[in-house]
């Protein structure tokens, strides 16, 4: 392969900061955008803007969250293409998964329909549940309860190894936090979406799933798209700094997830599974 | 057509918020997340979770985006569906654009894998600014300048007009903003890209595209994707609370719009088409 650099998470360029008036040109630090592409094999099943970085795990945690991966043991190699029709900047932003044989997805071209319809299948928010549990979806076991403690100091846990956001103010962050509160992972993206796709191929690769005793911080909202990523991986409580859609407590109901919300200044709001949180500690 | 209401803006529903530990279980609105399925004629395009309201907008400014409408004049009709195999609940989770003859979308078929490709072709940066003018999207011309300080003065104008927001906290506001500071017109959505469409949606069915003379305000960050949408409509100025990421950049160099960020507290940023911006006022 050529010798070309990878793109870096950061994009360093001149711009022109104004304060009470006054001009000053300066070099400003923002978070990289660009597109990667996924392959299963040969074939290409999406392409999504992300932050270069952990680029592997984002491929896989994707796949897992489309329902592609049929277990632990089904992918048997990550790679950068070398495809010679890609021009050298290129070969960084196409990933390819290999799977196992006899365990490649049944039907990718129910996954192209499923991405075509942007992760939501069904016309209204009770169908789009239904679809997750035909897509094998289980409810999680009820486990020992979280001290309410615990959940109100993730969001610092989290923000205080978003390294990349220091430098550019400018990515979503996630991070797996065991019980003792220990932090697992940290991943950051432009998409958030992606930051929890990335830990979750993290999980994947290294043969962590089902995340049963693990939670999922997010710097942000949570949306339904965030909910059935972390249900897809066995995840029973999701802590979000910011609001919760209604959806996405749809999806914590029924598949038996922790859902806290507005998590920060001393308080937070638990809008599901409030029996997995214990007040004291 | 059945007596359904059409579901809101609001979902409520019962929490328990933990403040410096002590628990009271309470009645909470959350931002609405629900499906909207996008018809061209009798064709699925799309399935996008967004929040109800401004539904019409919403089909039409994403069909805007992709490339689908011809011009001002081709949207002969917006209608939700009355589909007999649908029910109720879900007949205002479905939009039909009806298109006038002749000028229908030359090519679904292209729609259908854009859309597949999380509106990123290309696997690379630059080359997914090439798609965009392949597509037709033309330099933004030069105009008069923007003062700094109605630019600065943007995101207040946006807040003070975001009800839902201020009843859940929950959602992305975008704003389109005159040269007089003039707030033309604000929109919601769990989906900072549907705010934006739902604009622009409001632009093409009062037939006020391009929006040459028009700000565009979002009140998070700048991605490829609201860079992209806001270049389709012809906006030469877009202004982010907070940060862009580079290719956000590279899309506003490359259509020749202004792009400012963190604009916040007194200050702002601008990371391309600084010419188009006046010091004073």
């Amino acid at each position: 392969m050529d010798l070309v650099a990878r793109p870096g998470a950061v994009t360093r360029l001149r711009a022109r900061r104004f304060q009470d008036g006054v001009a000053t040109d300066r070099i400003e630090s923002l978070a990289t955008e660009e597109p990667l592409e996924i392959r299963v094999g040969t074939t290409t099943v999406a392409v999504t803007m992300r932050t270069p970085g952990a680029d592997f795990e984002l491929a896989v945690g994707f796949l897992h969250a489309e329902g592609v991966l049929a277990g632990p043991d089904s992918v048997s190699g990550v790679r950068y293409c070398v495809d010679r029709a890609l021009t050298p900047e290129q070969r960084f932003n196409v990933v390819t998964v290999d799977l196992e044989a006899g365990r490649g997805p049944v039907d990718l071209d129910r996954l192209s329909r499923h991405v075509l319809t942007t992760s939501a299948c069904g016309v209204c928010g009770s169908q789009s549940l239904d679809v997750l549990a035909e897509r094998g979806l289980a409810r999680i076991a009820a486990g020992a309860a979280w001290p309410v403690g615990l959940l109100s100091a993730m969001p610092d846990l989290l923000r205080e190894r978003q390294q990349v956001f220091d430098r550019t103010g400018g990515l979503h962050g996630a991070a797996l936090v065991g019980r003792d509160g220990e932090v697992l992972a940290v991943r950051e993206d432009v998409g958030r979406h992606n930051a929890v796709d990335k830990l979750v191929g993290w999980a994947v690769l290294g043969k962590r799933l089902p995340l049963s005793d693990v939670a999922l911080v997010v710097s942000g909202r949570a949306s339904y798209e965030l909910a059935q990523k972390a249900a897809a991986a066995g995840i029973p409580v999701l802590v979000a700094v910011s609001a919760p859609s209604s959806l996405a407590v749809g999806v914590a109901e029924r598949f038996g997830m922790t859902l806290a919300g507005f998590v920060r200044d001393g308080r937070l709001t638990i809008y599901a599974g409030a029996d997995r949180v214990a007040a004291t500690g």
